[in-house]
C-alpha cells in the first residue's frame, strides 16, 4: 500500500497515538444536505481510496453515503444516499442506516451498518465498485449495534463481531463474534469481551464495541474498539485496543487499560454529542509499519489518528487489562 | 390422541377457554428442592405424557427437569434437573435455563428454553427418550426470551418465533420469526407481530410472547401468546390467540383484540409475581375439537384451561384486532 | 332520600366507615363485555338510582355505560357503552374514557371523566335522562385526571376540582380548582390541597385526587378523596376526607391526617391493581346523617361503605392535618 | 417598518437562516445581577423596540426585565426585574417567571412567560409602555410551557399556542391551541402539532414548541418553532417552521422536515445548557422580505438570525415533513 | 428459659422452619390506633416478655410501641408510642422510628431502630423497665437502615451490624459491621456480607439486611437476615441465616444458599407490601433446642416460625453459599 | 504567610472572585500516566507548597498523587502515586481515591478523600513530609463523599464535614458535621446546610457538598462548597460560601444566594465533565485580606481564583440565603 496517508508523530509527544494536524477532515456540512458527517469507514480501492459515510442530514435522519478520495484525506462524497438492490433476499427495507464498517473479502467489499427494522440491528451489504450496492439479510435479530467483519474467514466461516443492545441509549454492551457458512444464516456466537470493571478501567466501563476491520498480525488480531463511561453529564467515548487469538477470536490475548485515544480537543469535545471519539475504520501498512485510524469527532465530523503499528501492538501487550 | 385430558365447560359458562377446576395441578412445593413450578411445558409421549419442567430451587435459581404423567394431570417430576450432553457443540454451559417450550419434529423431541449465556437469549436442545439430554447452539445472541419453535419445517426450514429483550425486566418486547437449514445457524429475521396500541388492545400494550407451539389448523398456525399490560403495581399477564399464515407465518391472519385468559382466580393473583397468566404448551386433538392449555400461574404454580379448538379459532376470527 | 341505601355499623366497630357486608356489589364479568368494573358514579334518579360506570372490556379498552338500580345495590349496566352526541362543540371523539363522575346542576346531569385526548383530560357531558348523552369541550388541555364537578355554582359560576397529571402513572398530583362561566372556557384556575409530607401522612404523601362530589355541610364542602402511598411494590390508594370553605373552596379548613379507609379485605388486596380504594361516588341524607360511598377495589370491582355523615365531618375535624 | 435588524446572507451560503455575524448580541453578564439572559422577546415600539428579557440571576432565579433598544440589535436591559400590578386578577404570586413572548394586540402589548405557580404554567399580563406592568389570571393549570398568543384575535377569540408539560425536563411535549374569549378563561383545545418519529426528523423527535409570535402569510401563520432530539448526553434544541391555517390554525398546512437553524457555532454549542437553539421572537417586514429571529443560545445568550421571508415560506413548503 | 413458646413441626413436614398455625400472632387494628402492626422486636422481661413495636398509625406515621406478654404469643401492647428522654445527647428529634430491634446488654435492654434524622439512620435507645426510655446519640450518618447490636461486646466493643441506604426504596445493600467504645462514636466499619449473585441465590441477590439479634452458638454467630429479589411487581423479602465468626464478625463462615421461610401463605401475601417476610427478633433455648421468629408479614401483621436450633445450624452448614 | 500566590482583581471588574489569567495551572496531561488532575488540594509547606493531586490515570483509575511547589502555581507532581502505610489500622486497601483535602492539625497533615471500600467513603490518612503517608480507618460506612475536616479541634474534638451520598452519580446531597475523640470513631451526627429550594437558588438545589478547609475568621467559620443544579445536559457545579458558627459549627449564620463562580470559561466547559467548578483547598492570609481558591474545572485540570477575604465575607452577609 504505496499510498497511506501520514503524518509523523509530533516532537515531543510520547503519544502512541497521535491527531492528523488538520482535523478535521470532513466537515459536518460538507454534503449539501448534511447536518453531520461522522463514524464512517474506508478501504483502499483503485488507485486511492472509497469509503462509506454516516451522513445525518438537517432532518437528522441517518443514512450511508458513497465517497472517493485519491489521498484518503480529501474526500468527495455522494450528495445521494446509497441505494441498495436485493442480494440474497428481497427484504431490503430499512427505517435508518448508520455507523457503516467496509471490508474487501475474496471478491467483493463488504459492508456492514446498524440498520433499522423495527430497531436498530445489523444491516450487510456488498458492492464490486462503489456504485451499484446490494442489500443482504440482516445478521441477527434486533437490538445490535457495531457489526465487524472479519477480513478472510475464520476455519471456514465468515466471522462477524457486534454488539447486542436494547432499543435506547443501550447503557451496557460486550462485544461478541457470530460465525456464517454464507452471510445468510449466523450461530456459533460467543462473548469476546466485556465491558471492564470500574476499578480497573473506568472510561471502558460502561460498554464497549468494535471499532475498524480487525487487522492480521504476527500476535493475532489487532482489534481497535470503543469503549464509554457514564459521567454525570452523559456518555464518554474513548478508543482502546485487543488483541484476539488468530484461530479462536473469541480468546483475548491483551487488552488495553488505558485508552489509545480519549476525547481532549475542541472538535471531539463540542459538537451534537460532546465528548466522543468513535473509530469505525483503519488503513494499515505492515511493511511501512503505519496504521491510520479514522474516527467520529462528537458525532460531527470525521478525524484521523496515527500511530506505529509495532508500537501499538507492544503498548497493548504491556498495558493489558 | 386418544386420552387428552377434559373437562367440559361449566355450565352457563361463556367462556371460550375455562380452567380447570382442581387447578393447580402441580404445587409449588411438589419437588423437595423447589420454591416454585411454573411456565413449563407437556408433550405426548408414549402411552402418556412427558416434559419439561421450569422448577426454580428454594435459592430461587432456575432449572428445567423432567417429568412423566399418565393422564396428563398428574405429574411425578424428577428432583434433579436435566444433565446435558453436548449436541451440535461443545458449548454447554448456561448460567440457568427457564420457560422451556418442547416439540416433536421428524424423530426427536426438541427443547427450547432461555439459556442463561451473559444474558437470557434461546437455548436448544433435544431427547429422544426424555432422559438423555443433548444441547445444541445458542439460537440466537442474547438477550432473547420465549423461543418457540414450529412442529415442523417451513418452506425446508426450521422455524422459530423469539421475543428480543433487554437484560432485565425488559418494558417491551415483540414477536419475530428466524429460520434455520441445521437447527445451529439461524437468520431471514422477521417481524411478526407487535405490542398493541394502548387504546385498541391495552391488556397486550406492554408487550408479547409466544407461548406453546403453534397448532397447524385450517385457518393456518394457531398461536397462543401472552401479552403484558404495566399498572402502577407492575406487570399483568394474560392469554390471546393469533392465526398466522401457514407458508408465510410472519403475516398475521388474525389477533385477539380481547385476552383469552386473564389472572382473575387466587392462584393466578397470588405468588411471586401475583397476576400472571403464562401459557407455555398445549396438546390438542382436532378431531375431538379440544384443547388444553398448560400455563404459569403467578409465576408459582402450573395449572390448566381448556377450549374447544374450533371455537378458540372462531373466536380470533370475530375478535380480531 | 328515602331509600338510600344502609346497612348498620357492626357491633364493637370504632370505625367512622365500615364496609358494606355483600361487598363488592357488582362483580368485574356482571355484564359479558366486561374484564372489570370499577370507579363509577351513582345519583338518585327517578323512584330508584342512576350511575355512570367504568367497564374495561377484556381487550382492556375503558369506556363509561349507564346503569340502573331501584335501591342502589342492585345494579343493571347497559351492556353497551356510552354513545355521545354533540354537546357545545363537534369535536367529541375519544381514545378512552374511564373514572366517571355524576352531579345534577340545575336541570341536567354532568359527567365528567378522564377522556382521552392525546393523553388523558378531563371530558365533560351531559343528560337529561340517561338515555341520549351529550359532549361538551374538555375542559383542559392534557394532563389531566379526576376531574370533580361542584353541585352548584360558586360565586356564579362553574367550579370543577381536577388533578393535573402527566402522560403515564403519575408519581406526583395535587388537587386543583378552576372556575367556568359556561361550561366551555375554564380559568381563575387555584391550587386547593397538595400531597402531605411524608412525615406526617405518608398514606397521601404521593398523589392525592378528589372523589365523590363534594357536599355541602355546615362546615362548609366536605370532599371525599384518595391519597396514594409509594410502597416498594407501588401505589397503595386509600380514602380521606377534607372540608373546604363554602364560599372560597381552595381554602381547606380541615383534613384528616388518619385515613377513612384503606385497601384491608381481600377484594381491595386482590384484583387487577392490588391495595386500591377509589372513591367515586356518595349518596346521602343529611336528615338521616347516612353516607354512602361507592368506591372501585382493586382496579376491578365496586364496593360500598357506609358512615354517619355527621361522625366523618367530626372526624375530619378532631383528626386534621 | 423602516428600521429592521439586517444583514445579508453571507457569500457562498446557501443557508435559508444565517447568523448574525457579531452574535452574541446580548451577553450572559450584561446586567450586573446577571448569570445569563436567553430566550427573550423583542417588538417594535416608539421608534425602536422594547422588550421582555429573561435574566437568570446569579442565585439562579429565574425573571424577566423590561430592555429597550434603538436599533434592534444594541439593548439597555433594566437592572430591576418587572413589577407586576394586578390585572385581571388579584392572584399575582408567582415563584418565578421564564421564557417570555411579548406580542401587540389591539391596544396594548401582551406577554406570556412561563409562570411559576406550583410548578410551571403560561402566565399573562400586559403593559402600555414598558414601565407599567399589570399580571392577569395564568392560562392554565400546571403544568405547560411556551404559552404563545396569536397577535390577532380568530374567529373572535384569542388564540394561544402552548406546550402540556410535566414539573420537571419534561422527556414529551406537543403543541396545543386554545382560545379566549377574554383573556381570562380559556377552552377549546386542540392539537396542533405533535413532535415527529424519529425515522422521519429526529431533531423534533422527543419534543417541540412554539417560538416567536406567529406571523400572518398570505400561505397561513407562519409559525417558528423548537424542537428537541434526546443524545446519549442530553437534549438538543433547533428551530424549524411550519405553517398553519389562516382560519383553523390547528391545521398544519406545511412543517419542516429539516431543521432551519441548529446548534452549531461555539455560543450555542458552550454555556450553561450546551447545544440550544431556543427562538422566542421574530421582527419580520413583509414588504422588505425581512425576517430576523432572536434564539437564546446555549441557555445563556442572546443570538440572532436572519432570513428571506419568501425563502423561508418556500423552504417550508418544499420540505414538508 | 422455661417458657419459650413453641408448636412441634407439623407431620409429613420436611422444612426446616415452620410457621405458627395461629399465625398472624398480631392483627393490624390490634391497637385502635393502627393500620399495621409489623416488623418488631421482642425479649424475655421478668417472668414473660416484651417487646417494642412498630405500629403504623392510620395517617401511616411510623411508630414504636412498647408490649408485654406472659407466653410470647398473646401481646398487650400500648396505645401510646414510646416517649424518649435524653441519654447520652440532647438530639432526640425524630421525624419517625421504625423496624426496632432489641437486646439486653449488661445492665440494660438496648433498643435500636431506622430513626428518621434527615432521613433514615440508626437510632439507640434503652431502657430498664420499658417504662422509661433514653434516646441516645444516632449511630451513623444517614441513610441506613436495619441497624442490629450484637449481644455482647466483642474485644471489649459494642458491635453493631447495619445496611447502608439511599432515601428511598434502596435497590441495593449490603450488610456492615462497626465497633464502638461507648454507644456514641463508631468506627471500624467491615462489609460483613454482600448481595448474592443472580444465577447463585436469586432470592437475596437485590440487597439483604440483619435481622434479629445475633445468637451465639458453638459454631459462631447465627445471623438470621432477609433478602430481597426484585421481580418484575416489585420486591420479595425472604429470610436466610449465616454464621459469623464469633470473635471476628466480619467473617462469613456460612451463609445459606436456599432462603429458610419465603412469602407463601395468605397473610406473607397479601397486605400493605404483598410477599414480605421480615424477622426482626428471635428467642432461643440451647439446652431445649428451640429458636423461636418474630417477623412482620407483608409489612401488615406479625407473624411466628419456629425451629430447631441445631437444624439450622446444620441446614447453613450444609447449604452454604 | 508571606508567599501567598495573588493577581489583582481585573480593572472594571465587579465580581468578588476572579479567575487567575493562566488558568489552568495545571493541564490534563501534566505528568505522563494521566488523562486529568483536578479537585485537589495544597498547604503551605517549608518554604513553598505541597499537595495531594487527584490524577486520573488514562485507564481512568482515581488516586492521589503528591506535589510540591515553590510559589503555589507551578507545581511538580510525583509520577508515582502515593503509597500508604498502616496508620491506626490494618485495613488500608481501597478500590480508588479521588477529591482530597489536606490540612495541617496539631503535628501532621491530615488528608481525607473520598476512599473506595464497597463503595464511596471518607478515607483519612495523615503525613509528616508528604513522603510518608499513613492510612487511617475510614471515617464512616458507604456511601459518603467530600470529608472535609476542620483545622483544629471544635469542643476538644476532631471534627468534618461531610456529605451523605449514595452508590452512582448521587442526585440529592446535604452537608453533615461529624465529631472524634480520635480520629478512628465518629459520632455526634448533625445536619449543617441543605441543598436550596429551586425557587430560592437553584444553582445549589440538587446537592451541596464542602470545598476547602474551613477558614476560621471574626464571623465564624468560612466554609467554601459547590453547589449543583440539574439541568437537561446533566449537573452544572458551581461555587459559594457560609459562614458556620465558631463553636457550634452546624448553625449557619449565612450563605450565599449567588454562586461565587460559576463555570463560565473555556475549560469550565470543557473536558471530561463539562460545566464544573469544583473547590477543594484554598490558601489565604488574613493580614493581606487574601483568598486563593483551587479548583478543579471541567473535571480535568486544575484552576486558581481569587478574592479579598473581607469582600468575600461581605458578601456572603449580604446575599444571605
Amino acid at each position: 500500500m504505496s499510498n497511506i496517508p501520514w503524518q509523523d508523530k509530533p516532537k515531543n509527544s510520547n503519544d502512541v497515538m497521535w491527531r492528523y494536524s488538520e482535523n478535521p477532515i470532513i466537515d459536518r456540512y460538507a454534503i449539501p444536505s448534511s447536518n453531520s458527517i461522522f463514524n464512517s469507514a474506508v478501504v483502499p480501492f483503485g488507485d486511492g481510496f472509497a469509503g462509506v459515510f454516516r451522513c445525518d442530514n438537517k432532518a437528522v435522519q441517518m443514512n450511508i453515503f458513497a465517497g472517493f478520495s485519491s489521498n484518503g484525506i480529501d474526500w468527495e462524497i455522494n450528495h445521494e444516499p446509497i441505494v441498495m438492490q436485493a442480494g440474497n433476499t428481497d427484504m431490503i427495507d430499512s427505517d435508518y442506516k448508520y455507523d457503516p464498517r467496509v471490508v474487501f473479502i475474496e471478491d467483493r467489499y463488504w459492508i456492514t451498518w446498524c440498520n433499522g427494522y423495527h430497531g436498530p440491528t445489523i444491516g450487510i451489504g456488498y458492492t464490486f465498485d462503489f456504485k451499484e450496492f446490494f442489500q443482504c439479510e440482516n445478521a441477527f435479530l434486533p437490538f445490535n449495534r457495531n457489526g465487524v467483519l472479519f477480513p478472510q474467514k475464520i476455519n471456514g466461516k465468515y466471522a462477524m463481531l457486534s454488539r447486542p443492545s436494547d432499543n435506547g441509549h443501550t447503557p451496557f454492551g460486550d462485544i461478541y463474534i457470530s460465525y456464517s457458512p454464507d452471510m445468510k444464516y449466523w450461530g456459533e456466537h460467543r462473548c469476546v469481551m466485556k465491558a471492564a470493571p470500574f476499578e480497573d478501567s473506568a472510561w471502558q466501563c460502561t460498554k464497549i464495541g468494535a471499532g475498524p476491520i480487525p487487522i492480521l498480525t504476527d500476535e493475532g488480531w489487532l482489534m481497535l474498539y470503543h469503549g464509554v463511561i457514564t459521567t454525570c453529564n452523559g456518555f464518554r467515548y474513548a478508543m482502546g485496543a485487543a488483541i484476539l487469538d488468530e484461530n479462536q477470536p473469541d480468546r483475548v490475548k491483551y487488552r488495553t487499560q488505558p485508552y489509545l485515544l480519549g476525547p481532549a480537543v475542541s472538535y471531539e469535545q463540542n459538537g451534537d454529542v460532546p465528548n466522543v471519539v468513535f473509530p469505525c475504520a483503519a488503513l494499515h501498512d505492515i511493511k511501512e509499519d503505519k496504521l491510520v485510524v479514522y474516527y467520529g469527532a462528537a458525532d460531527t465530523v470525521v478525524a484521523m489518528a496515527f500511530g506505529k503499528l509495532s508500537e501499538v501492538i507492544e503498548f497493548t501487550k504491556n498495558n493489558s487489562l
